[in-house]
């Protein structure tokens, strides 16, 4: 039965746009009392990992994949207008001149208010991407457990 | 509780493609009945954009936004095969030639049959778009007007 | 009134990633027992057309799309880090590493276990794509089917 006071989102892209539309809607729907989980998965997965280099056991190809994808939401690129890494920049100072929150704030924001915040295991062992490179305090899971959490969600975007 | 009459849509995208897929998915509701509101955010906006330019006071920086943004649901490029602006006038092509729908008539139908067209003012504030740059008769909310709307859907798109 | 058992997604999307992403998340909620349709419309029908080219009449436009578009689920490109080509073929390599499925043996699987693998006939007619070129054993629909569809469903995603 579903319940109105939960909503799932899969972040599925990596670019700073999306990501960003993703956090506005998640710490909304928070703020309006609800229940929200976000499972990051693929590129979206890049807006999770630590900034700092973690060494790790990788294979080859997975480290190399590694290395060319932004290290962490400070790295990310805008899905339009990116302006070779400029676009970002800008973005935030339009945000701050508009006293927005800029994108790490967002998921901070998100994760302090109680956002559940979700790593799709799957993606990480194709990605290569270990548990000691991504934010400490979220959750790993597969997608039958995300399939049972949107099974309770009133509102599940793909994003 | 869910009422089954009622779709919302996130236009997020300015692609073409994807603005055609969500208009043609909301004439299609409304055509069977439903309500429909359509949330156009970030590159989404410039679909909703007037042709001809309007003077406003903007900052530097949205300014050039709004300079290098397309001005207009005639003037968006597609997602793929845009072809340097050739693709959309393929498309168009195609579509008149099986007699469908061009992309402003979808619009103007989505408007005029009652689709409720809606610019997420966050968004608009970021990007630096001013409600005389937009459409007339469309409304303005924020994100919490969104996630109210979808509460009481059955079906919401991220697009 | 909605059905916990039954899933829907619109593969809009014809990128190897995006798709790969939209098969994981069916398979899965087919493997829990739901009903799921896959609505494979625009450049999602790139990932249902057969490998050998299939004679057919279609108008110039038409044809020039359908010999510039990938032609089946082993000629997409990936939305990012696809490296003229070489991305997908890497990605390969690395599920193969991991023992996961590759994409035509998750689309196969879809198939055989009962994802229902839908083809929007309005993209059809507009990118030109004839029902002897795509997949068989696959229904024709349009959006009003669909419609009908999320209506039963309690997950609708955008993919």
């Amino acid at each position: 039965m579903p319940d109105t006071t939960k909503k799932t989102i899969i972040v599925f892209s990596g670019d700073y746009d999306r990501i960003m539309a993703a956090l506005i809607i998640a710490n909304g729907a928070l703020a309006m009392g609800d229940d929200v989980t976000m499972f990051f998965t693929f590129w979206g997965l890049n807006a999770l990992r630590k900034e700092n280099k973690i060494k790790v056991h990788k294979k080859p190809l997975q480290r190399m994949f590694g290395m060319m994808m932004p290290r962490g939401i400070n790295k990310l690129g805008m899905s339009k207008m990116n302006f070779c890494g400029m676009g970002p920049k800008m973005m935030d100072m339009v945000v701050k001149g508009e006293g927005g929150m800029l994108l790490p704030q967002l998921l901070d924001s998100a994760i302090e208010q109680g956002v559940k915040i979700v790593a799709c295991t799957l993606s990480m062992d194709m990605l290569g991407f270990k548990k000691e490179e991504l934010l400490d305090g979220i959750d790993y899971v597969g997608v039958a457990a995300y399939l049972a959490e949107a099974d309770e969600a009133n509102v599940n975007l793909f994003i």
